[in-house]
């Protein structure tokens, strides 16, 4: 299994990345961080902070928010801990230890920390299913790791490790122990992280349980509800019913071969599978992940990374249903999807999972955050019709970004993956190091012959254009992988100024050989503006598609176009990219030429396809909406 | 205004809907009395019978169904009552006496009739905003007159006047009355039909009663929910939300602008301001209707003459959002709207109502129910894809037509439109008689001058061809008034063989002078295949249109056309009607040639539009799904 470039050896310098890390850092950290002490006016209060001083008296009052709001407060700070990796901040450092200590004089003797179960004085682990106990640990888990690479501090760590022996007391398979699992996944990749950090077996073997009992049959679930005096509904395995598919818990595993159920849910459990079975050397547990996986990307997957199809259960629906205007697309779940392929990914490598690792971020996850960094879509539409939006309760849509949400799941998901965007760059092992995004940075692996440092300067993703030079390389045979991105129809790679016919494997360009400082290599993709269409089992593109230019999909906005988006239309018309530094924070936006019907007033007459030429102006779909509201479109028709 | 022919005074004989009438007469009346007593296996079960048994005392157990029951049986009545009037049948009479009888006897003391608030001993008139008292009341009475018209029985009349006496001495101005209105308006209508028939001017005050208090702050539903102890929800204007707009209850009726709510609601309460206003000579009242009405027709009203845009709250939406696959257009609100037009009609003759009764009769109603009679849609959508019908609980659409349903208003409200035909046909006054359909018939009008009779034979809807002939005419220059179709781009008419350029009045041509015996009129309208367009206003049909010919709009059914029709378009290729005597009971169906994209497989691929000529085959709207389970669509890619 390929190993992550540590936190320390990586510094990114993205063209375009690098502000938004820096948006993430200087604005979205203290904005969040804010929002968790319930001190930013006119948005849902979190409640987080103040949830945390129930438990210790330090406050008195009633619990506010969701069951999992905690979970809210530990991506925060894993999302902070990478920042402060990179740019150290006594200040942020002091907010998070604050955090911490509040949580480590929360927590209960015997390790277990849930504030929502504390405060009302619930008895624990009696809802895994609807409840997030497990979830938040997970959470919690995660961030002690980032927090322990970032700083070296054990504090957090400590607490994750109580509370994971506390889990591991409660369940497992031995008779006087719960045989329960999560209703909402993450803790079993919270175990695994924590696993890798402490050595410690217990934490994968349980991250294993949680996945080994899973889905079988008599249901948990049922003998839970029972044991709370509930009458079990009874099984379904219908995609959009609670409670069997909506948690992936209808079958164990293994057998699972088609996402289902609530989108977040489902890909955290991949990615979780993908780990936990590389980890523990249980290859079932990686084939039903990449059977899934493959079934998301090749069936119900947008264009732009999204997944999830339907807001009923926040879910995917069923193979090749992909409505525009009505999909859920949450930024969480692009968010775990991407998980799940770098997981994937490290285990064998293949440029695919970068593909959509990319596709992802580029677009889907990327739309989740305005500009300023401090507004959030919860759900990323590929098609806004405002006033819809505006009128139809069943869209569940925003017509705009909001500053925080009641459940603000998305708002510190984004931020984690930004500030820890080095998680995606690549990876190594003793002998093959893998460049999976062209982001601009300096990092540095360390093989089993030695330090192997690289410079990667991209111009990703307005240019096709990569340099990577060699500052430092063991002296060794060895392997650098370069992904082949799928939208690239062609490249050109130079090593010192020569053509280099490189192999291509799994994806990858692959140069071996031995590496020497200074070695530089150039990497051209050309982008030109495709027009992409979707396949006809998908009724909802037909005869239509969708502007994407090298990672980037395109989209239409009412704000440069005008309204009534769906009068356009553009057949063989020449499109053009234009830089243009002024607008959205610098895009190459792609103008053209469409078509644009004459509206008539009469409700319905006869064809008489009057039409003018008009302008088009394409801008990334990351960027829509930070002009106020208005309508938009990814798809055009022909 | 006019009058409505007589039923007596009409005999029709036509090609297209004798047969779908002798359907109704032969198959639909003893099946839904079938399903009314709860004889048919595998459809959940009316309960009608049996809960008016209960209250009777002829039988125990528990109340089934909705609160709505009773309405079911009271407009199978109506339809029954309607069939006898031209087809005498002494079994079906006394199945509508035994039914009859049975009302008259569980019909309290002072004149109360609904068999839910009797069984389950509730407070009568507690609420009216959720409960049907006075909708079932207002059926009861419809088919009280029906059946009075149709036998000269008063047996019925009296259960209705009893009634209405008692809702008479309940509601009303004064102080120790209930200043309340209906949550499902259709007791206006009822008590307006009885007026008419009784002479008895307080059924017809009541009936403004409950239109004037309607929708004025404080709000009644407010109130009354205080009374039952509930706390009332906050006031909304959203359209989608309950409980004002839904009911229509918002605003003041003659302060209502746009459809709103629930359409069938919002229709029957159109056809209740419009007969009302007529009746007590309050224009305001007309005004209002006429306003709401072409708000629907001109901006809310799906080519099918479907209406209702949204399951939730089986509602209007808002102007110009038409989903073709989510829509609700449902059989009742389409028949709601035809209810509308004629009555609007008679007050103001305009061919623009009638194109509404035809485009909704053929279209939209007639969709309703199988061919053979037996099955129904509740809901009338422009597309399907069963795929999508299947796993989306979202859609709430029927993928294929039901034997019943638990709440079973369209069955027998189609039936009594099918029945009941004779009412659209047309109208006259002392000096005019207007021909609104053309629908082969007999049928006579008794003019000032005496009586006017003429024979009409028509071919439509498959040929634009009617004959009119004057049977018997009375010696005075009177006026005929022949509504000329929305649709017909050009006509011929001639009188006694000579070409004659009659005056267009109102939509309407029309002759004026002396009719005599014999005097043969003929007209007609060509029926180009049109290929109709949507206004750029509704995004849902950009670049698309729908196959038209004269008054029937087709679709593509899977059945002919194969799978995945969305991959279909067609440009300017000549459409051909072929009369097909075997398909569908025998229609002419639509051949062309069209663009069938191949299919690709990969979820996104650049456009590569490889595509090959097919045959298409369009049949009329009305027909489709009567050929087992598959997709369909009415608008196609151009």
């Amino acid at each position: 299994m390929l190993k992550s470039f540590q936190l320390a050896d990586v510094f990114i310098h993205d063209n375009f990345f690098s502000a938004r890390i820096e948006t993430a850092r200087k604005i979205a950290i203290p904005y969040m961080w804010n929002a968790l002490n319930d001190q930013i006016p006119g948005v849902p209060p979190s409640g987080c902070i103040h949830n945390f001083q129930l438990v210790t008296g330090e406050k008195e009052g009633e619990y506010i928010g969701f069951p999992w709001q905690d979970s809210d407060m530990w991506k925060w700070v894993e999302g902070a801990a990478y920042s402060l990796a990179s740019h150290p901040d006594s200040d942020l450092e002091a907010q998070v230890d604050f955090a911490i200590n509040l949580a480590k004089r929360a927590q209960q003797e015997d390790g277990y920390l849930d504030t929502f179960y504390i405060v009302k004085k619930l008895k624990r682990f009696t809802n895994l299913r609807d409840h997030h106990e497990l979830y938040i640990a997970g959470h919690l888990m995660e961030a002690a790791c980032a927090w322990y690479a970032a700083t070296g501090k054990k504090n957090l760590l400590e607490v994750a490790c109580r509370l994971a022996d506390c889990l591991d007391r409660h369940f497992g398979p031995k008779e006087d122990q719960c045989h329960g699992y999560p209703g909402h996944q993450e803790v079993e990749i919270g175990l695994a992280r924590l696993y890798q950090v402490t050595g410690e077996k217990r934490y994968l073997n349980l991250a294993k349980y949680f996945l080994d009992v899973r889905g079988h049959q008599p249901y948990y679930y049922d003998q839970e509800s029972k044991n709370r005096g509930e009458n079990p509904p009874p099984h379904s395995h219908r995609p959009l019913e609670l409670p069997y598919c909506y948690h992936q818990a209808h079958l164990p595993v293994r057998d699972q071969k088609e996402a289902i159920g609530h989108s977040v849910r489902q890909c955290y459990m991949l990615a979780a599978m993908a780990e936990v079975g590389a980890l523990s050397g249980d290859d079932s547990l990686i084939e039903a992940a990449d059977r899934v996986f493959h079934n998301i990307i090749e069936k119900q997957m947008y264009i732009t990374g999204g997944v999830g199809s339907t807001h009923i259960g926040e879910s995917f629906s069923f193979n090749y249903d992909l409505p525009a205007d009505r999909c859920y697309t949450e930024t969480c779940a692009s968010i775990a999807l991407i998980m799940t392929a770098i997981r994937l990914n490290r285990i064998h490598p293949h440029g695919k999972y970068g593909d959509v690792i990319e596709k992802a971020l580029f677009n889907g996850i990327l739309s989740g955050v305005s500009l300023d960094g401090t507004k959030y879509f919860y759900m990323n539409p590929l098609e806004v019709w405002q006033d819809r939006v505006t009128h139809r309760n069943d869209l569940h849509i925003d017509g705009e970004r909001q500053g925080w949400f009641g459940c603000a799941c998305c708002p510190p998901n984004v931020l984690r993956t930004l500030t820890g965007l080095s998680t995606y760059l690549g990876g190594h092992d003793e002998k093959s190091l893998y460049i999976d995004q062209y982001i601009s940075s300096d990092l540095c692996a360390f093989m089993k012959s030695g330090k192997f440092s690289l410079t990667i300067d991209s111009q990703f993703p307005w240019q096709g254009e990569v340099s990577i030079t060699v500052k430092d390389a063991p002296n060794d045979f060895l392997h650098l992988y370069m992904r082949l991105p799928g939208w690239a129809r062609n490249y050109t790679l130079t090593v010192n100024g020569e053509m280099e016919p490189a192999a291509v494997e799994n994806g990858y360009l692959l140069l071996s050989g031995k590496f020497e400082k200074g070695d530089a290599i150039h990497l051209t993709f050309p982008m030109p503006i495709e027009k992409m269409q979707a396949t006809l089992f998908s009724p909802d593109y037909a005869g239509k598609f969708a502007v994407t230019r090298g990672p980037l999909v395109y989209c239409l906005e009412e704000k440069d176009n005008g309204a009534q988006l769906w009068a356009l239309s553009l057949n063989d018309q020449l499109l053009t990219p234009v830089w243009d530094e002024q607008l959205l924070g610098g895009i190459m936006k792609i103008e053209g030429m469409g078509i644009r019907e004459l509206p008539v007033l009469s409700l319905y007459s006869p064809v008489s396809p009057e039409a003018r030429e008009v302008p088009l102006t394409f801008i990334p779909y990351y960027s829509w909406g930070n002009r106020g509201k208005g309508d938009m479109t990814v798809w055009i028709r022909r």
